[in-house]
């Protein structure tokens, strides 16, 4: 294969990652929001990998919405199509998402690691919006600036401070379903809806 | 960038992967145990980016050790140096993982979607080693075969049963050190060695 096709594969491939976005994101408008009371806000998160993965674990762990703050393009194939699924609510800044879910009667929750109490004995609001920042910088607000915020984290053991934002992301939702909801295998299927192959 | 520079460029990718395999394979010989009882087996996955993330989080919640069962390379960039820092215990087939294992006195707990009892509900064993098989095809041996194999599933609730399985792994971790390990936030930091930048 030559240069010229190299770098021909490598734009088509761009191009699909965008053309992939634009289609879900259209779909998205028909997406059911999940059985629990629980929001994920992911504010200012790299456009990788990270974001079609908290997704895919937002639609397991029956979450209502995700909010996107600042973010406008991520490649939703990581996501195994959640993306389609779970409603999405694009916002240019944490003002605009937080006047929303505090409309809706949602606490937001702050996840930061060796900050604020252990999300192992906190008990969660009903109605939670978990915030997670950018992998490196994190929030990209000042949570003093907002009354009633939650500040949580959670425990580690090694040497490091080091979860992945996405694997972060989904202990908190495991958390949650943990305090409010139906303990069963599969209690969370919709009636009407195929069950396809299932994958760990 | 000419075809040839572009070929090269993919070789070196791979030697590198290779050479960076190779180089914590060698300083693991001196990582240290975690604080917690608690062992990851996994069994055949694939090569791509989990078995570095399961590192990762193996780390930030102490476990012992990480058995690897007909895997002989990853790329260990994903687990950010995880890799040197858990035992990590190479076997060609389950059958003996699980004689060392259970030399060990560790209760083997097969994680199997939608399979099992609850993870939200059951009391997990002190001495726990938690098995994640292939992402597609599953565990590589007949549980049955095995006495006093406990079986687990993490609940879901949508229309999908889909979590990838190193978020399952470092969920199942979590329930452990929720169960088994000290509450509190920066509980588990080694005497002497560095708090390094803290990444969530």
């Amino acid at each position: 294969m030559g240069a010229h096709k190299i770098r021909m594969q490598m734009k088509r491939e761009r191009e699909n990652a965008q053309r992939r976005f634009r289609r879900q994101k259209q779909r998205n408008v028909l997406a059911s929001p999940g059985i629990h009371d629980l929001i994920v806000v992911l504010d200012n998160l790299k456009p990788s990998y990270n974001i079609g993965k908290i997704f895919r674990s937002a639609q397991a762990f029956g979450a209502k919405e995700v909010h996107l703050v600042g973010i406008d393009f991520f490649d939703p194939a990581p996501g195994m199509g959640a993306f389609k699924a779970v409603p999405a609510i694009f916002h240019d800044d944490f003002d605009a998402c937080h006047t929303m879910i505090s409309a809706k009667g949602y606490t937001p929750v702050i996840l930061e690691p060796a900050k604020g109490g252990s999300l192992m004995d906190s008990a969660l609001p009903q109605k939670s919006a978990f915030v997670f920042g950018h992998e490196e910088f994190g929030i990209s607000f000042d949570p003093t600036a907002y009354k009633g915020m939650k500040r949580l984290a959670i425990p580690q053991y090694g040497a490091v401070q080091s979860l992945n934002v996405s694997i972060a992301a989904s202990i908190v939702m495991y958390e949650y379903a943990k305090q409010h909801g139906d303990h069963q295998i599969n209690s969370g299927s919709y009636p009407g809806q195929a069950r396809t192959k299932e994958v760990l």
